[in-house]
Parts: structure tokens; C-alpha cells; sequence
């Protein structure tokens, strides 16, 4: 096709612009037809076609959308790198499918992302879990470490593959070469959910990523931390361990025949723009968080989760991601969910989320003076009311009703609940336990009991403490004692568990 | 949340558009922090937001979200209607995985969409399928007749649901009505792929949708017919054969955990427009569609698909939908390719497919004057120049690389290859099939032999004509005599066979 052979600075969006500039009209789909006619959604449409001559195939990439490709593995150094349009959740789908067989195991840190737990449904696999370490004085998951991924696999030397979350959601990073090193020794597959890093390794001075470390699939989540739309994410492979047939099957199968145009034109631009301008972006980005971090120095309460914080505490990870600004108020007379709703009702400030003790707040190479400025004199101010131990501040602002309230000293202990020490005995996979309590032939009406009865039944479902949303039992694990009595706690002090009703009942098997 | 509480038109996108003009900054997801730094984007970054408090879940919709599900759902006439972000893919993946247990058996008709076969492999499930009649006329397959239905399910009473898609690609509308009274007096689940008629049911003139007649699953793709961008698809539920809280499981399972806000808001936008101007625009629509077909009754030899050309004629399709062009040159020089390549290359005119005696046209609500007329301008000016059995006219028109020429008067025998008259015997479900060629622990190199020498083995992949796409061999089929001759006469006359190598071998088990 011939729609206009200039040198392209953006190929796969400026074909677009420049398609729709022709006088081509389309007898094909979308049914909007690249016009106007929905208000507000023309600049949209007019990039928003589909399979045409020309414009590829994204589940046969060998045209446009494969230079695309082409492009974003050069940028993170993959051997070959795939769009996703679906999210990271079907990169870890397909991630996690192509490298296991039914009823294989697979070791998956306990704080990954739920796709994990769903991969495993699908593929009826036996779970066996990392449990990564805490950072006590931010209540945070610590990374998971080497030697509890040597361990886990000197145990459990059945397992297929490895799965970490690196960075997690509060930007710890695990030293993903020597787990690489390990898991590979034992000819295993690593496999990293790097949603929350797609801006990791991109400059020097910033962490690598997990695909330059070793890792043989690493997913990216392009929307979190880079400016691409939502939904957009990338899957990275190396090296000849993963079956790429496998793998391509499955990403055919868990995304839309007909994926969008406008997301995948957006996830072109965003690596055109970010490899471009890496260098200057990045710089910029660690001076506003030094001087942020400066400015935060000055607080009496509050303090910025940072490497520096806990030196010395032997804790395992290996770098604390910049983007990730964890705002503690721990041991404050504030709990963090009141941080979230004065900076939000009083300063217009929307954090990503509040945990008991702390909010984070998610800063990427899109963020301008204004932006760390206005956080910065608003935590400034905050801090100067806060008193050490009092009872909470600012009672009178409005809440919102979906929010949960509860006291701070509490609410601080919330995270210590959500850790389990003992891991919960399993005696059923997750499939065989959800298809025993969902399966398709079942009424609808779960098998449930109160949770004070629970101990010693099988867990039909998810029961998880909001947050950090690690699972406190997960399908076809027993319920002991100990987690009844730490699920009652939680509630008693009215922290969120998903997974058991407003009578306190849960679903077992 | 309070963000301008004025009577919104579109509550979804007003309220997204109204929130970008307060002064609340965004520390959360996306990373573009909703401002223009990449071109092109600003205003799709505008309305990209994400999960933030007042903007709803779509995993858990009980605000805005849930408001416009409610309002497709009104629509349509479903008790409950959930927005797909990852296009009729992942709700045809839902609704079969939440009916069916692994091993279970279901009947489709074989001409359904890949996602159908995807399903299966994912639940490992036995499939027995409907084989649609040919409509000779046209060289396109016939609906799935009623009695067909009855017939299978006697033959197979085991199968747990039937999957009928309806309207077809091009346009065949089955009688769905009483294909679901036959399913339910067997107490089975009707799903309906209708994601090529989302339009159908909207003003009193046009077919019925699938919801209203009786289906318990229907699957809708906004964008294929409709105004909304492309990826975004409705997955429709009625009354109490369907596990809701399975279904909700799955698409939990099949979406993004972070769903686009633009695609959800086009969405919206969509219905609210469709469902405020649907008699004027499908009156215009109609309109513009008898116009053109009167034109189109000079022309000595290409006809356009409808039920007049063929009444009498006994197929079993109920109505024929008047947005899907058939346009025939079956029987004269021309084949439908070279049609297809005169439209593009000479007017401008971009089709949405070429088979081997037709192109296809979508028309839609959003086609205005314009395009009616430049299509029917083109035809005629086609026309006069057809010979009939002529040698192929326009040899001089350039063509692109990716298209397959072929001799006319063979390629129009394409059709009878694609629908197999006798259905290879099942020996494998399909995963046991892909799981043995591409199982997670095999080299990526599947075992291929020569097509010629296959007769008798187990295939080992899909192979499909295209088009239509019809599948010749299911994984887990038997090869036999027959398919072996129409791949080779297939090839021989230059058509497209996928899953047959350059070397002319089939991969097998």
C-alpha cells in the first residue's frame, strides 16, 4: 500500500492520520466509520480502524504492528516482544499458560497480582507459594529473596516455573539476576510481572528491568508508570525455554480478534516518545523526586518510604522504585486512610490508594513542578497538624461512603494480619476447589458456614485483606485457627476482608 | 463524589470530561496523568482515567458503571448486560467456560468464530457440530435450521449447551426464536454470537435480536455494526440457567484488571446515541439501503445478496440483514478478488472482505449518502465492463503482495470446499489434540508430514479455508481421503489454506 511514503516519525500513528486523510472509504468495520458522528469521540475514531490492507495484523504481527514490536524489544532488550491490548492480565495469562501443562506446579510469590491465581484456575495447577518478608517500618512487603526462591525449589523441585511481582505495587525490587541465576540453574522458568517497571532500566542511572537480568518472560504494564493509555501492556521473551508457538496460541486466545487500533497506535508512541527522550525525562524525574524528598525532610510525622529509611535492617530488596512515593504515617495520631481523604477532599489531591498506614502516590516522567510541588506543601501542612498519638484530625471533612473508617492504632496493625507466618496447609488445587463451590451445574448458592465454625473446612474462595489484598486463604487451602482468629480481628477492627459476607459467613468447599 | 452534579446526557463521559476540568491532580494510574506530552493523544487522555473513588469497577459495578450496564441492558431486553473491554472474544470465552465443566460436550455450529474452538481448548471440552447448508446462489453458508438443532441434540443429548452464531459474517439471520424452544425443551443453554448484530432489535422493521427471542447468553460487538470503537462488545444474560456468579467469575478472568475508561465510555456514548435516534437513523438507513438496491437491479451481472434472489429456493435463514453487503460476481469473469482490488485500488472503495465470487460491504447507521452512492457508482461502472466467462479484466491494476490471485472460474468453486459434506470423525477433544503437539515441554517443533501422505492420522492443528474460515480439520480429527483431495484441489487452484505449510504439510498428532 502506498497511503503516502514520507519518512513516518510515528509510523503506526501517523498511517493512521494519514489514512484517514485519503479519500478511502471504508465498507468495513468499526461501525462508526471513522467519523464524527458521537460527540467528543472523533479524534478517536479517526485513528480507530481495523485489519485493512496495509495497516497488519496484530495476532500475525509481519507488517506495521510488527516494526511496532520490533521497536519496544530493542527498547528493553527482549528477543521479541508482544502489544497486548488486554492488559498485563493477559500477558500473565498467556505467560503462565505457555509454560505449564495441566496440573503442573508452579511457585508464585504470595503477593502477586490476581492473574496469577486465575492462570493457575485455568491451568489447574498446584500452587506453591513465596512468602516475601515485611517492611516493618513502612508495613510493606519486603521482595522476595533469593535464598527463599533456592529454598522453595530444593523443596518443591516439581515446580515448572517462577513467578515474581518485581516491583510490587509499592515499588520494591527483588534482585531479579540471582534469582534468574537460581531458577535456571535448576532449568526452571522465571517469569516476572514487571507491570509496575515498564520505565525501569530505560536510563542508566535508574534499576534494570527484568528482561535485561535474566528473566524469560517479563510483563509490562505501559499504562502504570509510562504515558500510554490503559489497558495497554507488552510481554518481553528470551531465550529458548518458553515454547513461542505455545505462547502465541495462547495470546491469541485470551485477546480480542479484533483489538484496538487506538491502543496499540498509543503503546507506538509511548515507546517512540519515551526512547527519544529517555535521558532528559528521567533526569528531570529525579531531580523533582530529590527535591521532593528534600522538602519532606522537614516533617515532623510524616515520611516517604526510601532505601536510606531502613539501611542496615537486612532487608532483601534490592532497589525502592522513585515512581513510588509510599507516605507514611505510621505511629501517627493519623491513619492512612485519613491521609487519603484530607489530601483528596481539602488539597484535590487523588492518591492511587490507602492502606492503614500509609497512601501512595504514583509519580511518572508525565509529572510537572505542579504536581510534586502541590504534594509537597500539602504534606507540609498536614504534617503540622498532626499530633504524635492524638486522636484524629479532622473529623469534619467528608468521607465517602465507600470508604471504610477505622480507629488508627488499629488500623495500623492491619498489615501484620494480611502477612500469614504460618502458610495454610493445601489440600485442594484452586480449580478443584472453585469448580467443587462454582461449577457449572451448581445452583449458585455457595456452600457457606460462619466464619467461627470454619476451622478445619477447605476454603472455597478468595479471602483477602484490603489492603495490601494479599490472600489470607486461597481455594482448597485449610482453614486453621489461627487465620479464623486473624480474619475476626481484622473485621473486629473494621479493616475490609473480601471473601466474607456482611454476616461473617465463608464459602468452603 | 461531587464533581459538578448537573443532569448529565452521557453520565459516563460527561463525568469524565467535567472531572479532567477540576483541579484534582492525579498521583495514581495512568501514567500519562491525563496531559497531552504524547501528540495526538491528549484528548483520548482527557477521559483515560482509572478506578479512582466515584468512577466505578467494571469487575464490580455498582455506580456508573453499573448504571450504563443497566442502560444496554433496557436496550436490549436482558436482565443484566456486562460492558466486554477485550471485544466479543473474551464474552464468548465466559459464557462457554461458565456453562460447561471440563469434558463436557457442546454443539456449535461449525462456521462459529475461532473463540468458539478457543473455549473449548481452554475446557478441554468434546465438540459436535451443526453444519450449515450453502446458499449455491451466493456461495455463503445458510443458517443453522431448527431442525438441524433438533436433530443433534438427539443424536448428542449430552451436550451441555448449543452455540449458534447469528447473523453470520455475511449477514444470515437464523431463527433463533424457535432454536431456543427446541434447546430448552431439552433443558440445555442457548448462547447466541451475535456479535455481527448489535443493531438487530433496535426499531420495530429490523430482525429481532437474540436476547428478546430467547437465548440465555448473547454476545454483542459494539463496534462491528455500531458506532463505538473497536474492542468494545456486550455480553447479555437472561433468565436462571446460567450460573451468574460463574459468569462473573470468568470475565473477571478474560479482562483487563485495569479496563479502559475510553473504551467503556464509547461504549456508553454509543447506546445512549443509538437509543436516542434508532427509528431516524435506521430509517435512514434503510432508505439509503433500497435506494442502492434498486440502482444495483441495472446492472446486467453483479447482484447483491438478498432474500428475494433467492426465495422459494427452501434455505432455512430468516431474514438476511440489510448491513451486510454480499456483492456477487459469481458466474462472470470477475472474481471476487479482483473485484475487491478494482474497488480499492481504482475508487478508492476499501471492502470488508473478498472471498472468491463476492467482496462484502458493512454498512451502517454512520454511512451517509456519500458512501451509498460512491459504492453504487463504482458497481456500475464495474458492470459495464464485465464480460461474462471472459478472461479477468483490469490486469493492469497493481495489487498487493499479501493477496492471493486465482483463476476465476476455479476460484468460484471455493465455496464447496469450505463446507465439508461429511464431518471427519472426532478421535481427540481439541486439547488433548494441541497438547500433545504444542504442550508446554515439547521442542516448538510439532511433528509436520506431507499432506499427501496424512490420510488416516489425527490432525494436529486447524486448517481452514479462507475464506470464509470455515474449519476443514479440527485438532483431533480424523485425517481422511476426502479432505486430503479438497486441501490439494484447494491449493492447486491458488486459494488460501491455513495451517498447510509452504511445502504443502499438515501437522498432526
Amino acid at each position: 500500500m502506498n497511503h503516502g511514503e514520507k519518512q513516518k516519525i510515528r509510523p503506526l500513528y501517523d498511517s493512521l492520520i494519514d489514512y484517514g486523510k485519503t479519500d478511502y472509504y471504508p465498507y468495513h468495520m468499526p461501525g462508526h466509520k471513522r467519523n464524527g458522528r458521537i460527540k467528543g469521540f472523533s479524534d478517536i475514531f479517526r485513528i480507530d480502524i481495523t485489519e485493512i490492507d496495509g495497516f497488519d495484523n496484530l495476532h500475525q504481527a509481519e507488517g506495521i504492528i510488527g516494526q511496532a514490536q520490533e521497536r519496544a524489544a530493542r527498547l528493553y532488550g527482549a528477543e521479541e516482544t508482544f502489544f497486548l491490548v488486554n492488559g498485563s492480565t493477559c500477558g500473565i495469562l498467556a505467560a503462565i499458560s505457555a509454560v505449564t501443562d495441566r496440573q503442573d506446579m508452579i511457585l508464585a510469590a504470595r503477593n502477586c497480582h490476581k492473574s496469577v491465581y486465575h492462570a493457575a484456575f485455568l491451568q489447574e495447577l498446584e500452587m506453591r507459594y513465596l512468602y516475601p518478608g515485611e517492611i516493618s517500618e513502612f508495613d510493606i512487603s519486603d521482595a522476595v529473596s533469593p535464598s527463599a526462591v533456592r529454598t522453595a525449589l530444593a523443596q518443591f523441585p516439581e515446580c515448572r516455573a517462577v513467578v515474581i511481582t518485581s516491583p510490587t505495587y509499592e515499588g520494591i525490587i527483588a534482585d531479579i539476576r540471582e534469582i534468574a541465576r537460581i531458577v535456571h540453574e535448576k532449568d526452571r522458568i522465571l517469569i516476572v510481572d514487571e507491570a509496575h517497571g515498564a520505565h525501569l532500566g530505560l536510563v542508566q542511572d535508574m534499576p534494570d528491568n527484568a528482561v535485561r537480568q535474566g528473566a524469560d518472560l517479563v510483563i509490562h504494564s505501559l499504562h502504570k508508570t509510562l504515558p500510554s493509555m490503559t489497558q495497554t501492556a507488552l510481554l518481553h521473551v528470551n531465550g529458548s525455554r518458553v515454547n513461542r508457538e505455545r505462547l502465541r496460541r495462547y495470546l491469541r486466545i485470551y485477546q480480542s480478534s479484533s483489538p484496538s487500533y487506538v491502543l496499540m497506535a498509543s503503546m507506538d508512541a509511548c515507546i517512540l516518545e519515551i526512547k527519544e527522550k529517555a535521558e532528559a525525562c528521567f533526569a528531570q524525574l529525579r531531580l523533582h523526586y530529590e527535591n521532593f524528598m528534600q522538602r519532606m525532610e522537614k516533617c515532623r510525622y510524616i515520611r516517604i518510604g526510601n532505601p536510606n529509611a531502613v539501611q542496615g535492617k537486612g532487608y532483601c530488596f534490592r532497589a525502592w522504585d522513585i515512581c513510588k512515593l509510599v507516605i507514611s504515617v505510621k505511629g501517627t495520631s493519623m491513619s492512612g486512610q485519613t491521609l487519603y481523604d484530607v489530601l483528596r477532599d481539602e488539597f484535590h489531591l487523588q492518591m492511587e490508594m490507602a492502606a492503614a498506614g500509609y497512601v501512595l502516590a504514583i509519580m511518572t516522567v508525565a509529572d510537572e513542578e505542579e504536581g510534586w510541588q502541590r504534594l509537597a506543601d500539602a504534606l507540609q501542612q498536614i504534617d503540622d497538624r498532626i499530633e504524635e498519638k492524638a486522636v484524629p484530625m479532622c473529623a469534619e471533612a467528608s468521607y465517602a461512603d465507600d470508604r471504610m473508617m477505622y480507629r488508627t492504632e488499629d488500623a495500623q496493625a492491619a498489615f501484620r494480619y494480611a502477612s500469614a507466618k504460618v502458610p495454610p496447609p493445601v489440600k485442594l488445587t484452586i480449580a478443584q476447589a472453585l469448580n467443587k463451590v462454582y461449577g457449572s451445574r451448581s445452583s449458585g448458592t455457595a456452600r457457606e458456614i460462619p466464619l467461627a465454625q470454619a476451622a478445619g473446612s477447605i476454603s472455597g474462595d478468595f479471602v483477602c485483606l484490603y489492603p495490601p489484598g494479599i490472600p489470607l486463604l486461597v481455594p482448597g487451602e485449610v482453614i486453621e485457627e489461627p487465620v479464623v482468629r486473624q480474619i475476626v480481628e481484622s473485621l473486629q477492627i473494621g479493616l475490609c476482608v473480601q471473601g466474607v459476607s456482611v454476616n461473617e459467613t465463608v464459602i468452603i468447599c
